[in-house]
């Protein structure tokens, strides 16, 4: 890892993300891992120049929502019938991952986001500590949950686990780990025991990460239960009164659902690829974004949407509504781009460090080449980083004023080993399946 | 270019697309164009030696429907309604096109294609004679149209400048330009010259590429004129008795549409990027495929596709059927990566010669590096390369035993004077709109 002090990046475009910039060329100066000038010149001296000419600087992009363990599967069982792909393929291959495993699991997910631009992610996985040594390792930035299921049992020692993630892993890696409660789903959390995570949630601060109505089946399920809607039986649990809440999916919410959801703290991390691929649905995110929900997205993980290429999903989620609506002008370029940068970063609460290139913000950002037949020539940024981008046009990627990769050279871990780890384990975890 | 008469590709992954064979290592003997021998190692003397270990080898991809030129106003004009983009920005800022800015236009879309693993594209734009000097100069191969429509006059010239395409270009560049009719589209031709053109084309045993129900406003414009639906229209004309047919999109058909294409010689371009961006709806190919007609892919022009990297059609065809259909076993990998080889190879013609890896067809092939975070592990080819890969994972693009591209740097046009001269002419083409 470049651990660079004091340096200048010249001569980029900036993409601020700020609501109203305009795209300028300017110089930003990074020091001690915050944004400290960002400006059309700036000839302070500096540790190390960056020269940015020809390139697109913008914030890093905010994988809402992940599962960056399951990178292992990767493939593994694309095109299945969503209980086949859990059940016969997911789920046994799961419950032989180690610790070890996920750790190596994390790091190829933290390579390949940070070969793709994304510089934070909201995780929801088991072994957490391996997850968060990984995040330490890898020099990215997370937002780190147990998943707390309650169904074989009362749940009691993943609570621990989850209590002893927050209380020894937040604000590690120099305050790069935040971290929160994540009771998993509303069909595996029964009402005590989620009301009592909502309950301590609040009581002690804590933001919730939650899956929310992902599935008509799970929506059916949750109706036969308790004859309400998913969101309605999170609502009257007290989850929105108070508590910060990222919700995954929000794909199966009716307009009673989405009126419930206004005014929460948090929002929805919209995962377009996962539920694309496993033909969930278009969630409603046009009308939570009119009645003012927050909405970001996120990948969910590799095992069902296979990449973890933010871009890929900023596609993905324009597309998605501009179909769904019937109207090319719905979700345009730069509200997409927003989506993936600040809306994300208000989810994972951290959206006054990072989300935006603004001074006195953490130095979370990418430079992206534009010296690509794809993106040339160049009419608009915004619709080139969004519909013609891919994670691999991201030169440069930096983290908490750290530069992990510089000319597309992976700086804070060993690409070779992360790659051969991940190919053993992958390989004995899928053995006879 | 690398004009090597005979090497070796070694110890790569091969797809041959063929359907039901199974991926394996192995060995490709490429003499004079052609592939002359496929097996687990060839020890023969060669030239040269490409190495292929921890790459997959499998046939270029074919885009079925492109307008070549329209690349100088990518991005130009984004988020808009279908009409606005057309009247205020993209016939406006054609109109200035000279024949020198279609070739640049061209060059820039042929280096994003082969920088993006395609080997062959069908064209459909005017100044042709520009656009097939582009395809001889850039090495790659195409199927080229003059568009014809014949609204404002009797369109004379139109069908001179598309008779001496045929006449001049056809079997240029050692016979990778091959040539086709192009009326427009429904809506843009009449009854009496259109039905010329069709009886041409089956005299002269010429394939006619044409687009068919992209919007609705298609569709009710047809309706109103002739009470037809745009399918029939064309079927009455004759279209589908003995001529070898190229349709663009077919978004808008009804069950009654597809049984007239039932038999029919050639097929249908999806261009699923497009008409998702554009909002034009869900093409019913998955009903198409079942009745046996023969359905490729293509981008439709960067003006409104942005992007002409077919690795993001390929997501999105699988990605909108499994939506559309509920189903995530719909459309599955293998199948998306078939439709945009050998089933656009159909479509254009030429699957005798190319779409597949088999002995005895042109080498127009491509190589994509494994080695990347977001292709890692590995447990299913197909499933990386549709859901994983970009066009930034092609590391070698052979067009006729041609190598176009080498480790990303592209061999056949120098790619500083194309962004020059690209980026110089768009902006010209752009001022004031
Ligand atoms: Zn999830
Ligand atoms: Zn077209």
């Amino acid at each position: 890892m470049n651990r660079r002090k004091r340096f200048v990046i010249k001569g980029c475009q900036i993409l601020t993300m700020v609501q109203g910039d305009k795209p300028f060329v300017g110089d930003l100066l990074i020091e001690d891992g915050y944004i400290t000038r960002i400006a059309a010149s700036i000839d302070e001296q500096a540790d190390h120049v960056i020269d940015g000419i020809g390139k697109v600087a913008m914030p890093g992009l905010i994988n809402a929502h992940n599962h960056a363990g399951m990178s292992l599967l990767r493939g593994f069982s694309d095109d299945l019938k969503l209980m086949d792909w859990l059940d016969k393929k997911m789920l046994p291959a799961e419950a032989r991952m180690t610790k070890e495993d996920i750790y190596w699991g994390t790091m190829l997910s933290a390579a390949e986001m940070i070969a793709s631009g994304t510089t934070a992610f909201a995780d929801m996985y088991v072994q957490m500590d391996a997850v968060a040594q990984a995040v330490v390792d890898s020099g990215m930035r997370a937002a780190l949950t147990r998943g707390l299921v309650f169904l074989e049992d009362d749940g009691g020692q993943r609570m621990k686990e989850a209590l002893d993630l927050i209380e020894s892993w937040t604000g590690a890696g120099d305050g790069r780990i935040t971290t929160m409660l994540g009771p998993h789903a509303p069909y595996t959390c029964p009402p005590q025991p989620l009301k009592e995570v909502i309950d301590l949630a609040r009581s002690r601060k804590i933001p919730i990460h939650i899956h929310l109505a992902e599935t008509v089946e799970e929506v059916e399920k949750i109706r036969e239960r308790y004859q309400k809607t998913p969101t309605e039986y999170l609502h009257e649990l007290g989850l929105f009164a108070g508590n910060h809440v990222l919700l995954a999916h929000g794909v199966h919410l009716t307009h009673a659902d989405i009126k419930l959801l206004c005014g929460m703290s948090g929002g929805v991390s919209h995962n377009p690829v996962s539920n694309l691929k496993l033909a969930c649905g278009v969630a409603p995110i046009r009308e939570m974004i009119e009645q003012g929900i927050t909405v970001g997205i996120g990948t969910d993980g590799a095992g069902s949407a296979t990449t973890l290429d933010m871009f890929a999903e900023i596609k993905a989620a324009a597309w998605m509504q501009k179909l769904d609506a019937g109207d090319p002008t719905v979700l345009p370029a730069e509200q997409a781009l927003r989506m993936a940068t600040i809306e994300s970063a208000k989810l994972l609460r951290i959206d006054s460090e990072i989300g935006t290139l603004e001074v006195g913000k953490r130095a979370d950002l990418i430079l992206i080449d534009l010296n690509k037949p794809h993106l040339q020539p160049v009419h608009d940024l915004y619709s080139l980083i969004a519909y013609s981008a891919t994670g691999a046009d991201v030169d440069t990627t930096i983290v908490n004023g750290q530069i992990l990769m510089q000319g597309r050279q992976l700086l804070s871990l060993s690409w070779e080993e992360t790659r051969l780890e991940a190919a053993k384990r992958a390989k004995r975890l899928v053995a006879g399946l």
